[in-house]
This record gives C-alpha cells, structure tokens and sequence, in this order.
C-alpha cells in the first residue's frame, strides 16, 4: 500500500528494557529511581511503553513508530518519518493550546521515538462516551483545539512565508494515502479493503451504484487532496481523545499535514454522530449538544483569533470571515459523511457500531449510518447549522422506517 | 519585500567573459569555435548572456539569477533558489511538452544558472500583438502548453505519492509572495507600489472602496495560497512567450508552484484581453477567437489526457471530469480579472496599455480595463463559456460611453 521510507541504520526496535536505560539515560526521572517498564500499545502500528517511577508513581510514555502496520493479519511496510510528523505536529500545536496535547520531553528521529507524557489518568473519549459518561467539557475543548491549531497554521493567521516551509515540513504522502484510500476510495467501490455484515450487500451495493453520491465524493477527496489551508490533525476521530470530566488532551497527529480546516472538524462531527445513533433516542441529545458547542466554540474561538490576529489583510472585508467559516462547515458536513460511511463498511470500523447488540439492532443502525452519511455528503450546502445534524438524523431514521 | 536565502559561497555574477569561459568548459560547442558573448537582459533581475559560435551562428543562453529585483530604481533581494526552481520547472515540462519549452542543456544550483536554447529567432508574443502580427498558432500550442503541463502533474494525472514530492520541491515562496502581494493585494488598497495616472484617481478609489469586489479578490487570493492542484507556470503572460508563425515557446517559469490550474489559464485570457482593448474594435476580433481557441484546446487535450492517462479512480465518475473543467474556467475568469486591474494601477504594467496613444484614449481604455476586470471577478459564476469574454468587453465598453 505504501512504500516505507530506508529505514536508519540506527533503528531497533526498544525492549522494555531499552526503554528504562533510555529514561535513565535522558535523566527524565530523579536520580536513582526505581522504574518499571510495560509495553502497552495493541502491537499494529507503534510500541508505547509505559515507564513508571515505582516510588512516586510518575511515569511517562515512549512511543516508538514500527516500520509496518499490521492490518486485518496483513502486515504493510509503514514509513517510521510518521514519528517525525508526530513530534513536529504536537509540538507546533503546543504553541497555541498546551492544555489540550500532551507534553513533549523528547524526540529521536533515527529511533523513531517520541517521549511524552503519560495520559493514562484519562479514558479515551470513544471510550467513555460508550460508557454514558458525559465528559461534560469535551465539545468546548476540542472547540477551542480546532480553532486555535487551524487558525493560527492557516494562512489567516501565520507568514504566509514561514507557512509554505512548515507545508514542506509536514508533506506526509504515506499517513495521507491511507485517507485517500480508507476514506475518500475504497467504500465507493467494490474494494477488497472493505468490511462489513453479508446483510448490508444491498446497502452497500445501493453506494457502490449512486454516482450522485461518487461525484460528490470525488469533489471532497479533490479538496483533501489539494487544499493546503492548515496543519490539521488529520485523525481526529473519538480515539484520538483522551478525556475526563475537566481535561481533554488530543493525541497521535502522526496523519497531520496541511489540508483542509474542515477535515478535522468533519471527523469530530462524524465520530460524535456515530456514538449518538449508536444510542437509544432518549440518550443521543448529550452528543448532538457537544456537536453544536464543537461548531459554537471553534466558531467563537476561530472569530476571535481572527479579530485580534488576522495575518490577511483581506481579513477587514466586510463578509470574508462569514464566508470562510461557512466554506469550512459545508466541507466538514461533506467530510462527516465520507467518515461515517467508511467507519461503517470500510477497512477501520468503530467499536461504538461494531458492538451494538442484537445483531439485527446492529445492522439497521448501520444502514442508518449509511443513509446518514450520504445525504451529508450529497447534502452539505444545505445543511448549515450544527442543529440540522439533529434533524437529519432523525428524518433519516424516519424515512428508513 | 523578500527574505533572499543566505548566498551559496560559490555565487558570484558572471561576467562576459566568464560565460564563454563557462560554455567551452562544458564542451557546448564543438573544440576551437570562435565565441562571442553579449549580455542582453534587461538587469532587472538576471543575468542574459548569448553566447554564439561566429563560425556558424549557433548560440546558447546562459541565464543567472541576480540576488535581487530592481523595480522601480528600488532594489529588493531575492532568493536566488528561483533559479532552480526555473531549470526544475523546464525539465518537468518538457517531459509533457518538449516542443512549447527551452532545451535545458545545464544548470547550476549554487551560481543560480540555466543554460538553455536560443530563441532568439522568435518574438516575445506580446510584442508581436502589439505590431498586430497573427501568430496563427499561438493559443493552439499555449491551449496544449496548458492541459498537459497542468493534468500531468496534478492529482488527475500524476502519482499522488511522487506529486506530494513535487509539491515539497517546488514550494517557492518568495516568488509567490510577489504575485500575492503584485497581484491579489496591493491594487486592491491604497498601497505605495501601485502606479497609475492621476486622471484615474476616482476609477481606482471606487475599486477600493468596492466591498464586493474585494470580497471576491479575497476568496480568490485564498485559492492562490492554498489550492496545490497542479505544477503551475505562475507567471504566464505574453511576455513569457515566444512565438512566430509556427512556432511557440514558453519561458521564464520561475514563479512556478503548485497552485490552481485557473491560475496559468486566466493569466493567458488576461494578457489576450489587455492587447484586445488596446487596439481599434475592427483589429480586436483575434484576439477574442485566441482566448476561445486556447480554451478549446486545453479541453480537448485535457479531456484526452483525463480520458487516457488519468490516475484517479474518481475519473470514471459521470460529472466530474465537467466539474473539474468548470471549475478551472471559473477561477480562470476570476483570475483574469484581477491580472487586468493589477496590469492597469498596479506596479508592474504591460506594454499593450501604456504604450496607448493620445493621453485621452490611454485613461478611457484603462477605465474599460478597470470595469472588465471587476466584472470579471465579481461576475466569474455567469461567466461560462469563452465567447461571453468579447460580449463582456463590448457591454462593458458601452455602458461607459
């Protein structure tokens, strides 16, 4: 799928071991610490190893990026520049909002390692919202995150000079062609990457067929494609979020490159609406409200930035900012349909559909989904309003009834 | 304006005597050729030397990029790097378009120069227009310049992966800087670089006071800064063409980066458009059926390519090759028009406009460049077909007498 970058002749894969004589090495603990080490990742893309100082209780993670992933069995080589990407990306968004990534206390490219701290006090948000817990401060905080990140690594707001070097710094092929593929390709043909029940065949075959649907599509993967706009996250899906009832932390931007504000915005929409159709009605409105305070608060945070920060010149017409908040809703709304859709029958499903039970429940949850990411996609000028996610959903429940 | 790179060690401006020293050392003209060289460029920015072989008259170009702009009696730096990017663009489109560009015969990263083809039996196009010369073939070859230049390195037509190492290569921001400032911002305000006569004072304020208008000059300078469509010219006017009777050649790409394909296709219209209304209405219909010819044959051989070549899977959807060249026209249309305003009162002009004698027929046609411009920017949706640019001109002329 995807070429691997020669790998440096200094790469090794760390031992748990290795790991504790690289903290001890870098005086990341107190002297004569005792420290353990467990490896703690799911072994497919990257090592994350855990270092705990068995006195205090501190520890910190070190994340080392595998030169493979290992897919559905399938082992695919995987360029380890991801890491650098990785560092780079949580490093520039610290500049703008330190609260919301986790802090950076070292980075080996040749080792492919990001040292950083640990964040397992927090749950990850898909986690906890499968759970019913309300993380009540979530949508404010990944609010104010897309509009200061986006913002402030856009043209709007950055030298327009220094901008174009950091677009070089962050050209990304690898981590962008697996979107390319997983989101804007495969779903809409009949791909051997896509997944998904024997009962949604004619659901499926019902995309595969829609050529409305596939024009529109191409539209928006011509936009992630080509629209170099700002350093955007580029994964920021419900596990990419590590929260709890007063923190948010936003994690692992090794997809990060400068590509569409509304990517990101889009892929928070999308993940927020598949937990909330994942629910009984009588649950949803907690998720549809942190949809809308998502669009408020970056709207809020986006203007204000824009107001006192604004780069552009063109930033004082009467009108421009309107137009562009309402050019990055309208390709959020589009990129949300893309993302539900390959969430639900494309390679990387989401636990929140995947373990809806009865069976048959599943199922016309996901053809829901399907239907709903469609006519977002189809739909997305004339859904203007984070409200109108509401009502989509249940005039799309409705009308498969 | 412009930071220049800090100077390779090894930069020193040639001299005469230097360049023949240099064209013998690489052997570009067989042993014991008798050579003289001239310096023939303007000074302004590089270096020209011709060099030729007395004996038989052949001939070569050393072109070497000075480490500023003179403009205006002021000099500002700038980076010497677009003298690679130039040699890097030739190379790139001659693999498309061998017969519309100089043969590159060497290049020099760190003295910044090019040595290419001669053509100095051909004219610069827009001096040939304004001596009312056909050039018969002209917008056929730029038509066919344009759609293979611009579908072979855009994501239609190029491997994604190796394009993103395009981009990176080719990120150019110094030069971009001049078109963002030349061309979408300064004529726009009331900046010190513009320059127009004084009788045009009201024409101009009502541009910058026109809210509308710049609006639209907003959204479109967005699109210069972050569509990475395709491996654009950036700088293609007539003045960057050589042309006679059966032969065309472009030249000069040193503003090339990767921008949106409208970018190339509107400058053309533009530059076509300013000689049009410069002449007398009975001499002006050539023109009008250039624009449409270029047009005509960059769809032709842009539906070819697509239709053969295209890399995108999305390619094969009913629609969107349509949308694709829709769009192109649109920002097309958009792009012209402010190439028109800024050619008219901004800093750098064209030859077709001042060169316009008596006094009093020079500021009407420039009023008239002025309204088509703006028209063009704010009406660029209803503009959809090439023949609407002659039925523009002619309303727009009519509604100032």
């Amino acid at each position: 799928m995807c070429a691997a970058n020669k790998q440096s002749s200094n790469y090794k894969p760390l031992t748990e071991s290795d790991a504790i004589t690289l903290a001890k090495r870098l005086n990341l603990f107190e002297n004569d610490s005792q420290l353990t080490c467990y490896e703690i990742g799911d072994g497919n893309l990257n090592l994350v190893f855990k270092v705990t100082n068995t006195e205090n209780g501190e520890s910190i993670i070190i994340k080392q990026a595998l030169p493979y992933a290992k897919v559905v069995g399938e082992s695919w080589p995987l360029t380890l520049d991801r890491s650098r990407i990785e560092t780079n990306a949580l490093i520039k968004q610290a500049e703008f909002v330190p609260q919301y990534v986790p802090k950076v206390y070292y980075s080996d490219e040749s080792l492919a390692i990001t040292i950083m701290e640990d964040l397992s006090h927090l749950q990850i948000a898909r986690a906890a919202l499968m759970n019913d817990e309300d993380l009540p401060l979530l949508s404010n905080h990944i609010g104010e995150f897309l509009a200061k990140t986006l913002f402030y690594t856009s043209d709007y707001g950055l030298n327009q000079h220094y901008k174009k070097e950091l677009v070089k710094q962050f050209i990304n092929p690898d981590l962008c062609k697996i979107t390319e593929d997983l989101v804007f390709t495969d779903p809409f043909f009949d791909h051997e990457t896509n997944d998904f029940e024997q009962e949604l065949q004619k659901d499926v075959e019902r995309i595969w067929n829609d050529q409305v649907l596939k024009l529109e599509v191409a539209k928006l993967k011509q936009i992630f494609l080509t629209k170099a706009e700002a350093l955007v996250h580029g994964d920021l899906h419900t596990g990419s979020i590590f929260a709890d009832e007063k923190e948010t932390k936003v994690i692992d931007p090794e997809f990060a490159y400068f590509g569409p504000i509304g990517f990101d915005v889009g892929q928070v929409f999308a993940n927020l609406l598949l937990n909330a159709i994942s629910r009984e009605p009588k649950k949803q409105n907690i998720l549809f409200t942190h949809i809308e305070t998502t669009w408020t608060v970056f709207v809020e945070e986006f203007t204000k930035a824009w107001k006192n920060d604004a780069i552009e010149v063109f930033s004082q017409v009467d009108g421009y900012l309107e137009y562009v908040l309402s050019e990055i809703f309208e390709e959020a709304v589009g990129f949300a349909g893309c993302e539900i859709i390959r969430r639900t029958i494309g390679l990387a499903h989401v636990a929140d559909l995947d373990k809806i039970e009865p069976a048959n429940k599943r199922i016309s949850i996901k053809q829901l989904a399907l239907k709903l990411g469609s006519e977002l996609v189809k739909n997305r000028k004339s859904v203007t309003n984070p409200k109108d996610f509401k009502e989509y959903t249940i005039q799309t429940a409705l009308s498969s009834l």
